[in-house]
């Protein structure tokens, strides 16, 4: 890599491409990509356990003087409140040590989010300063070894107690054991836990409850018991635990009383009536977590898809023909399939998730106020986390491969990128869950014919009832319609040649596929309808719908950002790469369209040859692309790169 | 896993199964199945690197005295030259730590295959007695830093010199340092080096010569730099090392001659004239590493199954729509689709392997000695490696995903499986130049078109120059052509309907590419083409090829061991199997198949509704299915089953 950083800060193309992709925040990139003291370290491999999760710990305490953490304090407390900022800024460090991110994240993201979102005035005065400086360490304790997806039915209670007006805390199972809890083994000290509130003899089902679960000292106090994940695949700078709670008593005061409290009198009362609205009311304020989860996995695979790039840019294997010239291994079209079409998603998925970033920063300040809008935010939170984490643990993987045996030692990185990131696809929602609960949105639209689903199938969805359609057009909404409309021919062999075409093919087979899935679901409500059956009958259909739905949201936000960058040849190569996303996504799933009348089988043909042709129109621009991602030398240095040096 | 196992022996269906899948070493497998000894154990993955070395080596040495190695020493030394109860044998072994698993096969199966089948019998009797029990480790050292899949190009020298009739090992450059050597780092005293056999001046290509590396203290001999390639992703048991020669001087009997020898004289003569071919006939007697390979892969995504489909059966989550009961996540056809499909193509693609692994013994036992049989192998070993190796991986995330979190932990076995199989895909042969491999033996059909493609393009393909064709149907001729001439109707609705008309419909997708293929390349032959373009313009179609081969021997060896299966519900069962991975394969590529007309879009419908019936229908088989396997439960214990078990 060394060597080569001059010349790619020179590159005014890539520089052009990176202000596109850094967004509205590219000022905190810029300031922390020439931050020195910025924590985007390298894992260290050779550190035991204890001593990783220390190094983790110290460099998460170092970031709390820093801009990103002062976005996530309010105003009121002297921060800045400026979300967008703590999600990008958390985001960098994803190219670094993931075990950073990963702890930053649960401390500042959802131990932090859950006291700010869920809890009042009196909570945020009290707590978060600690928490911002990393003198309250704290965890977020949700999932259960019994129930991990499905946190309805979690079974761990918070009963008060209207004797002494305290909640009792407790775990009535073994399956009931809070498990996997990001900073449980070792460094918390309180602890965001979710339980079933009974108050009066009356469950009013799952709300958080701060309850101190170690001394100033770190020992565990009395009622609860610890425990240690151990080791674990990755990040291993992350000290997962588990809590069991026998009869652990805390003030009625410790519960984060914003969507439902018990006031003096030992009486609950709810801004929200319905115990399953208040349920993912609750659940929705806590989408920072998933949107900060996405940015870590984009992040991740930029890093992965920058080595294995310049990597391929340098090795050679086999002979030309000539016999005395090596094979650059990317003139290989093999190669370019490689790593060009994924290369091509990250783009699209980095300024789709740049969207998503800017959305959550318009409601967390109040910009946006409208029900429909946190749905909407709801749901592309749940998409693009769940397909963002499987493209980076798709590319990392092709990468790693790509750089072969090299890219097999622990010096080069993949090791840790692969190994760090691989719980992504699980944690903040399970990806095939969360996809659930975008078709569940994308299903709003017939919400009519679905009065039955709602009431008889509505956890099978993981979904909440949710008032209005997330199939609208969300992002460059007035631009993507004009496109639309401008496209020359919709049905013919023209239907991909333009931007306004391509826009209208994505937007039809996400209708085609929502549908056809309407109507198959329509069927549960049938009297004598075995709902479960349905809906697992039409499940992969389900999740195809809401895979069409990302990738059309995502095509939108790339449609979008390439049209707000300045002209140049910046813009007119991210035009190309556009397009390898178009026809890569569209080939991926040409069976559909041909099946479906969409494409000829010579059209899908041609979506074939396209794609070769885009990889060999831009594999000259790989290290230009590469470079793009803005990813400084210094956080990827590897050892293979320096051994092709030496040749 | 405990509590089960009673149950699972009892199930006389899955023992029928088992004995299929166990094949013509099923005495081998039972005998090590039964043998406590036997070192099928965890990774412990609590040790440090040297502790983990050292432990891998003492199970390896501990295998020296079973049947596995006796199995590799040929009768003339005491052993029973059985190749297929050796490769098999270390298959079981691929069960448990892979590190073993891999450190075995260096030393037995690289290390001794390059002094059995690359020597003479003065090499076999002065070192494969100290190769098998231990008090010689070896290592094979052929890669380089700069050349890895291009062997022919290494830059290793072993000059002779006729003053002192010695062999000089030199590294002339840092690209020729022999990298990511097994056993180099630590543990090897005896080198197989790969190195250009220059002599009188002239080259004549890449030959073996053992060059001793250490003393018997565990010292670095003079003139011999080693390395160390430190942490890697996964395999930490094996030492894997580098080595640069300086000057290094060895006996010129040290040269492995079977294939090119210097006389007393200094003359150098070979029983093959032809450089390349020379070259290619030397690696394929290596082709046994690469059957292992396959083999260990294979078992790894066995193992990684039985866990997941377990766990399936036995994790709920959500409840169904009477609010009472949770469902079981095996219930789910997202999780079925998950796991039932590569549950078959295991199942398909293992006994594949057994019958590549009885043909690697009738060769190897001179049972067959033609050489078209021997290029068919090295194909078919080639592609089967590829396949495999990649089916591991794939299915291995895709377990480690089913099990959600509980999969992350590292005593749940995914952290080691996936982290030491990821290199298989790489090493012995990167996937991507390997099915090169197979479609140039499929294109030796056309080999009257591509007499200047052999001279110009060879090298690209990193294959050899073949004679005859390879597509032949090797497995089950008679049985497999039966079939298809009996099936009712070829290319109307029924195609898949029979197991006649599924192995044609397999067969025709193969030769379509194949002809296609052999029409675009045949234009390298042309005067002004520029036949590297010619061949990276075909490189997708021509790895699509090679997997086509793939998919129709593995159906045949499907079909062929089912028919020689007694009658009975075992056999029904893996009927239904071979079913869905006929229409899961189908599926995958039915986008093909529409596009050349051999499925109308209905019919594909109707492949992906079939996909699902025969999922469900399996559905309630998934225990008998992994129990057929044949792993025992001591192998596969989970922290994560037991857990369950508390609830």
């Amino acid at each position: 890599m060394r060597g080569m950083s001059a010349e790619q800060t020179k590159d005014p193309v890539a520089e052009q491409i990176r202000a596109v992709l850094d967004g509205r925040w590219e000022s905190i990139r810029q300031q922390l990509r020439a931050d020195e003291r910025f924590p985007v370290a390298q894992p260290d491999l050779r550190l035991g356990l204890d001593e990783h999760r220390q190094r983790t710990l110290d460099l998460v305490t170092g970031l709390s003087a820093t801009e990103l953490v002062r976005a996530t304090l309010p105003e009121s407390l002297g921060g800045t409140g400026d979300v967008g900022a703590s999600v990008t800024g958390l985001e960098m460090i994803g190219h670094g040590d993931l075990s950073v991110f990963v702890k930053a994240g649960v401390q500042f993201g959802l131990f932090g989010g859950a006291i700010a979102n869920l809890g009042t005035d009196r909570h945020h005065e009290r707590y978060l300063p600690g928490m911002a400086d990393l003198s309250l360490p704290g965890c977020f304790a949700m999932t259960e070894t019994g129930h991990g997806s499905d946190v309805q039915s979690i079974l761990t209670t918070a009963t008060h107690d209207p004797e002494t007006d305290e909640l009792v805390i407790h775990s009535p199972s073994p399956a009931a054991r809070k498990d996997y809890i990001g900073g449980a083994a070792r460094d918390a000290r309180l602890a965001a836990v979710f339980a079933q509130l009974v108050v009066g003899g009356e469950n009013h089902g799952v709300h958080c409850v701060l309850v101190p679960v170690r001394d100033e000292a770190g020992s565990p106090l009395r009622g609860v018991t610890i425990g240690d994940c151990g080791s674990k695949m990755g990040l291993l700078g992350v000290d997962n635990g588990r809590l069991l709670f026998d009869q652990v008593r805390v003030p009625r005061e410790n519960l984060l009383g914003r969507y439902g409290d018990i006031d003096e009198q030992g009486r609950y009362s709810s801004p929200i009536e319905s115990v399953n609205r208040r349920f993912f009311t609750m659940l929705g304020t806590l989408v920072r977590g998933r949107v900060t989860v996405g940015a870590g996995a984009g992040a991740a695979a930029r890093s992965a898809l920058t080595i294995a790039v310049r990597y391929g840019l340098q090795r050679t294997q086999f002979h030309y023909p000539d016999g005395e010239h090596e094979v650059v291994v990317m003139d290989y079209r093999a190669h370019q399939r490689k790593l060009l079409p994924r290369l091509a998603k990250s783009y699209a998925l980095a300024l789709a998730q740049n969207a998503l970033v800017e959305k959550l920063a318009a409601i967390n300040s109040g910009e946006i106020t409208d029900e429909p809008s946190q749905r909407e935010l709801e749901a592309r939170a749940a998409g693009l986390k769940a397909i963002i984490t499987e493209h980076a643990t798709d590319t990392i993987q092709a990468c790693r491969e790509a750089c072969g045996g090299a890219g097999y030692m622990t010096l080069n990185r993949f090791a840790d990128l692969k190994a760090d990131t691989d719980v992504f696809t699980t944690f903040e929602g399970d990806n095939t869950v969360l996809l659930q609960l975008v078709a569940k949105g994308m299903l709003t639209e017939y919400k009519s014919d679905f009065q039955e689903l709602d009431t008889r199938g509505a956890i099978l969805f993981g979904a909440r009832q949710v008032t209005t359609s997330v199939i609208e057009r969300t992002i460059g909404g007035s631009l993507i319609q004009r496109l639309i409309s401008g496209a020359p021919g919709k049905d013919g062999d023209d239907a991909l040649l333009d931007r306004g075409g391509q826009l209208a093919v994505f937007e039809d087979r996400e209708s085609h596929l929502t549908e056809t899935l309407a109507m198959r679901l329509r069927r549960a409500g049938d009297d004598d309808a075995d709902s479960f059956a349905v809906f697992n009958d039409a499940q992969d259909h389900l999740l195809e719908a809401a895979r069409a739905h990302v990738d059309r949201v995502t095509l939108e936000a790339f449609v979008s950002a390439i049209d707000e960058a300045p002209q140049g040849p910046g813009r007119d190569l991210l035009d190309q790469v556009c397009d390898l996303f178009v026809f890569s996504t569209v080939e991926a799933n040409r069976a559909w369209f041909i099946e479906h009348g969409r494409l000829s089988s010579s059209q899908s043909k041609g979506v074939v040859a396209r794609v070769n042709e885009l990889c060999g129109q831009l594999r000259p621009h790989a290290a230009t692309l590469v470079a793009g991602f803005g990813i400084p030398d210094a956080w990827l240095t590897t050892e293979m790169m320096a051994d092709l040096a030496t040749f």
